[in-house]
């Protein structure tokens, strides 16, 4: 661990607790969820393997998973009163206030009373969030009340069929289990960290969750494969590409989806989305999106020596699977809400609040002033 | 700054960043907010004027005191979906939980597009969260629709006159000022941390103070004078509750409304609100709960070296006014949102996204077995 002052630059480099849940930039490994290489998961596990991975410890066997995925299944349906709430919320909200909101409500019904509950909870909310954001988008975009209970064995494949109304192929549904393997867990990262912040109080799994998606809606932390979508589809070609974003770099503008706050050469994720975004590519005939995206790729590195991180195919996969571009940071939620619970409930197991100092840059003492006299 | 190893320690001691809004234990000052001592604002200040000098940098003279009563009077409605949404809430919810959701609710409607809105937003959450808590607890306990825009010019009368139905006294008008400037500001404390995590993502307004609102919920943090009215309900003379409060202590039972993670050896709003609470107990002719509660407060000194907080006689206080217990953190809210707001606008000001690092304790790389050999 690097000890330095820190005071005012995010802790970088700054233990903040002990996880037995992830390592992020480790020499030759990248990134692992608890001990398995998120690229060994990614091509052998469907998504559900890796939830309860990190939530129950260990890697299911064929039995186990079977009862997880039914498990599941069962706690998809939304109670009248959350129904109620998602029905009042406008078709132009930002989605992921939606998902903070559905989120919040049903812990006002489904209270955690207690920590023996917060298995129950985690599952719960696993189960639930693609119901949440499919029955806003749908009852407020196309004025409809979907039955959120479906017969899909998987989360990726449910919210697909809730989405678009009819069951995903196979490809697509594989892609949902890379994309959510690939998203569930980064050790300390700032929506973890907050949803850490808030269990050290000893409160609920909903309050820390409902925290965790506020701190993932920020423009630096959720949103980047969002940003990379609405700059990728303004350009209609490679040559077209190259010469936007030539003059975007010259403007010296962000580029999202490129470079990453912990890995300093590669993320490891990206190889592998990238394969997926363009088997996707292949079925829906596409020629413009994947050689644009290849394009600046290329050019990122070429010019900056920035890698595309793991949002930047993740763009270009959701486009082609007909994802709205406003839903790609909820699924970001259905993802990572397993390595937030994991996390919560890792920090209740030795827990002392966290409660940090300050580096005081204010007023010396002054006496208040008589309001006259100001 | 202390400079040391810090990991799974709740980042005691360390400073996460820097920030000009407050000092905490400093010798000779206690508690102070941008350089003025707390009890010289409690004395001389009402709570407006110390959210504004929070909010907006410097205390207010009489004409902007009058206009932001004036501003903040004018902002206490409720949308008509806010209202659907509290109304939908059962009335064995946690009042925390209606805080969080209503909170977050308000910004699916309200929402923070852009930065230059943040002192809007800041106000218009200050002057509203004693419409959501009483519009609640008012249609789940009482059946009515209550009307939440009154001509009360303060935060705590308001609220008093929306709980209770009519104008308060104003004895109790001033108690409310007092409680709301004792608790407005702490530093790095959890709550306020985890609204700076959420912040540094660059997220809205609302996300953070709903995951402050979150966190303000664990019984480690905000939940303290709640446990302490709960515990002094129960003893109906000082002899009694020596005699089990003496029992607590054999039996090493935890004593809330005691000791303080940061104070070492008194708490300088405990003083404040103690003489508030005698005059309180005064008013209403009691015998029985101020002196129960300086019968502990002084065992505990005797025997655990322990001084009262700022929780200990805020128990007393708030019941005195007829307050229910369930609502005491509630308040806590509508006072610590000024802290809240003014550090999400200060991390704003000079922001890095907060991403620590952790020490790992878990498996070494392994291999994914296949599902059939686990």
């Amino acid at each position: 661990m690097t000890e330095k002052k820190v005071g005012g630059a995010g802790l970088r480099g700054q233990s903040a607790g002990e996880t037995a849940l992830c390592t992020v930039g480790q020499e030759g490994t990248g990134l692992t969820y608890r001990g398995y290489d998120v690229r060994d998961l990614a091509e052998k596990c469907q998504f559900e393997e890796v939830a309860y991975l990190l939530l129950y410890g260990e890697l299911p066997n064929r039995t186990q998973l079977d009862e997880y995925k039914k498990r599941l299944m069962s706690k998809r349906e939304l109670p009248q009163p959350v129904k109620s709430v998602l029905e009042q919320i406008p078709r132009d909200a930002h989605p992921m206030d939606v998902m903070r909101t559905g989120c919040s409500m049903l812990g006002t019904l489904e209270t955690e009373e207690d920590f023996s509950e917060q298995m129950e909870v985690a599952d719960r909310l696993l189960a639930v969030f693609p119901s949440i954001i499919t029955y806003w988008y749908r009852y407020s975009h196309d004025g409809v009340r979907i039955d959120t209970a479906t017969d899909d064995d998987s989360i990726g494949g449910h919210f697909l069929h809730l989405l678009r109304g009819e069951k995903p192929n196979e490809l697509h549904e594989n892609v949902m289990h890379i994309s959510l393997i690939l998203y569930a867990e980064h050790e300390f990262n700032a929506s973890t960290f907050n949803a850490r912040v808030c269990a050290s109080t000893l409160s609920d799994m909903h309050s820390a969750i409902t925290g965790a998606i506020g701190t993932l809606r920020g423009p630096l932390h959720g949103g980047a494969n969002e940003a990379a979508m609405a700059m990728l589809e303004q350009w209609s070609s490679p040559e077209e590409a190259r010469r936007e974003l030539k003059a975007m770099l010259d403007r010296k503008e962000k580029v999202m989806g490129f470079g990453h706050a912990v890995y300093r050469e590669v993320d490891p994720r990206n190889a592998v989305i990238k394969e997926w975004s363009r088997s996707l590519a292949k079925e829906v005939g596409d020629d413009t999106l994947f050689p644009v995206s290849e394009a600046v790729e290329q050019m990122m590195w070429d010019e900056k020596k920035l890698f595309a991180n793991a949002d930047f195919y993740h763009a270009s996969a959701y486009r082609f699977m007909g994802i709205p571009t406003k839903l790609f940071t909820p699924i970001f939620v259905m993802s990572r809400h397993s390595g937030w619970a994991a996390h919560v409930m890792e920090q209740r197991a030795k827990n002392r609040i966290i409660r940090p100092s300050a580096d005081y840059t204010g007023y010396e003492l002054r006496e208040v002033p008589p309001i006259d006299q100001r």
